[in-house]
């Protein structure tokens, strides 16, 4: 069979060696005769699976000492209710940096609880979508915190900017976490859902910084309590343990190919290669402005839209997956996540120039 | 290697052939290259993996076309909190049967929603623990709903009766849901996560009847909103689609089996074989009424408890794995879950006599 490349948003693919691995222990793990995920998530063998898990992304993310590490079930979906449940304490607002689809969908979630400060931080610049520097961000006084997505899955916006505040900076990193090095510190909260650098859909990653713990609503379900996930560690309720084992192996992976450092490196690469060959071409194009484009998600355009269809099948046919884009946007999308290995992208490229030839 | 058998109280094991075919698929399901779990949830191929597995539990329980069926995250803890922030509306207080730890779980978490009316079930009958009838429960006028959990799984208490109410009963099926014939038309909400009868931890299935759609508090998070889950077919966020698909294959399995009418008598058989040991035994003991008595987990314990030890150890050796008690109950416990075949308790029996010979 052809080399099949999986371009999907999310739930996306992961890396080839961590499939081959799960496969292979999939019904016999760790010679117990079974498959890891018919153990009890309290055993010791799965408690190993657990801590190492998360030592690796404490690792890879050089995550401090007074942070937690939460593994949740619910998604990002859950935090935007989640994030405002634990963190307003006795405050009433909390301000929302607009710059997509996703930091949206927080903001409806947030009213529920609060008066969100919502700042639209998206602007055109020669006619591409930009982001407005932090600088220019209308803070407000009484915030209980700062909640942005650094990274818009569907829109293919990437925010490089820290908002420029003391109060705790919460960020929706679903579809950037992993792929590029941050500096967890000057963070409250960091949340992601597994499906896109991560693992399979079903676990979703929460860093919070020890002094935010105790702020939560008496209304807040239990089981999406920091403080309780925390005292539990993350075994308040049986957690989706097989989605935390393969989320394990990930890390372990990353690991094994030098780490964020490294992967940001390739990433960064990845996205000059299809940015570059969309640039010099007349007949795709990207309408994000280059200072805001996402590594990690490449939505492009035909000039002739009345082609998607053909490309999409031809695409298919070529073992190129998974291309459609969203439908809020449109056209086509990419998805480069970590898992997609730079030979994707060359093999999407060297399908897009013969598909321009072709069409043009 | 000798036949393993695993009784672990969940996450369970899950039916072999189940095992098999997701093994098989692992990496190249349904011929596309790419494993089921590393495509969208809102493909067509997953869609169709979505819709055939509600289809099958619909077809198993035979539930009415006036019900919901939903697939949700968070588990039956999550429900906890979501059941009375679905279906409080503006009553103050819903009925809670207590028989065991899982509905006081239950009762704790609602204490944040309401003033639940907590109704204690558990008698003593000679010396055994038996649940009182239900015609003897003093339900509350004012109560939402009546709560109750049909399979304590840690106490091994099986409670048969169903509230005498109009009301809309809501049962947590967890440990039960699957393993016996049940009339959905009689409850209001059925509630069950999924690592026991179902598929892996990190999915959660709700039946609700959809005249209680309506009643959500304004601070439920959407991500445990019965309407909006429905609304948006379980998709309102990435579902956890891996453990969706391996539920719908266990729901194939339990079809191929003959359905819900043919694993009872199974299960019905597993309990005679493993009760009726003990019970002629001195060496073992059951503390539950044979009225009470859960077919699914069976809470045993040696006369000489400082043997347990040596029994999990050999039993370990023989392959029959995850026997020992919960904490809070101590001794044994083996779980007869749908996958557990009967050679597997005529395995730990067999087992059970040979260590008494040995040990009596």
């Amino acid at each position: 069979m052809e080399s099949i490349y999986n371009f999907s948003a999310g739930p996306a693919a992961l890396p080839k060696p961590v499939m081959q691995q799960a496969q292979s222990e999939f019904i016999n793990w760790n010679d117990l005769g079974t498959s890891v995920m018919e153990i009890s998530h309290r055993s010791k063998p799965f408690l190993k699976v657990a801590a190492e898990a998360e030592q690796d992304l404490r690792d890879l993310l050089s995550i401090p000492t007074n942070y937690k590490v939460l593994f949740c079930q619910g998604g990002a979906r859950a935090q935007f209710a989640a994030v405002p449940m634990n963190l307003l304490g006795d405050k009433k607002t909390a301000d929302y940096i607009d710059g997509g689809y996703w930091a949206q969908s927080a903001v409806t979630e947030a009213n529920k609880y609060c008066q969100p400060n919502v700042i639209n931080a998206m602007v055109e610049i020669d006619g591409k979508k930009a982001i407005t520097p932090a600088t220019d961000w209308p803070l407000s006084d009484d915030a209980a915190y700062v909640h942005f997505c650094p990274n818009e899955t569907i829109d293919g916006i990437e925010i490089n900017d820290l908002p420029v505040t003391d109060k705790p900076i919460v960020a929706d990193m679903s579809s950037t976490i992993l792929s590029r090095q941050i500096d967890v510190s000057k963070y409250g909260v960091i949340y992601a859902g597994a499906q896109k650098n991560i693992g399979p859909a079903g676990i979703c990653i929460v860093i919070v910084r020890d002094d935010l713990l105790d702020l939560a609503s008496d209304l807040l379900p239990s089981i999406l309590n920091y403080k309780v996930l925390s005292e539990q560690e993350s075994m308040f309720n049986t957690p989706p343990t097989y989605a935390w084992y393969l989320s394990g192996l990930v890390f372990k992976w990353l690991k094994a190919q030098g780490g964020v450092t490294e992967i940001e490196k390739i990433n960064r690469t990845k996205g000059e290669v299809l940015y570059g060959y969309i640039d010099q071409s007349s007949f795709y194009k990207n309408t994000i402005h280059p200072n805001n484009r996402s590594l990690m998600n490449v939505p492009f355009q035909l000039a002739k839209p009345e082609l998607d269809g053909l490309f999409l099948q031809q695409a298919e046919q070529r073992g190129l997956q998974a291309l459609k884009g969203h439908r809020a946007v449109g056209g086509m999308r990419a998805s480069l996540y970590n898992a997609m290995p730079l030979e994707g992208v060359q093999a999407l490229v060297d399908f897009m120039q013969e598909f321009e030839q072709a069409n043009a």
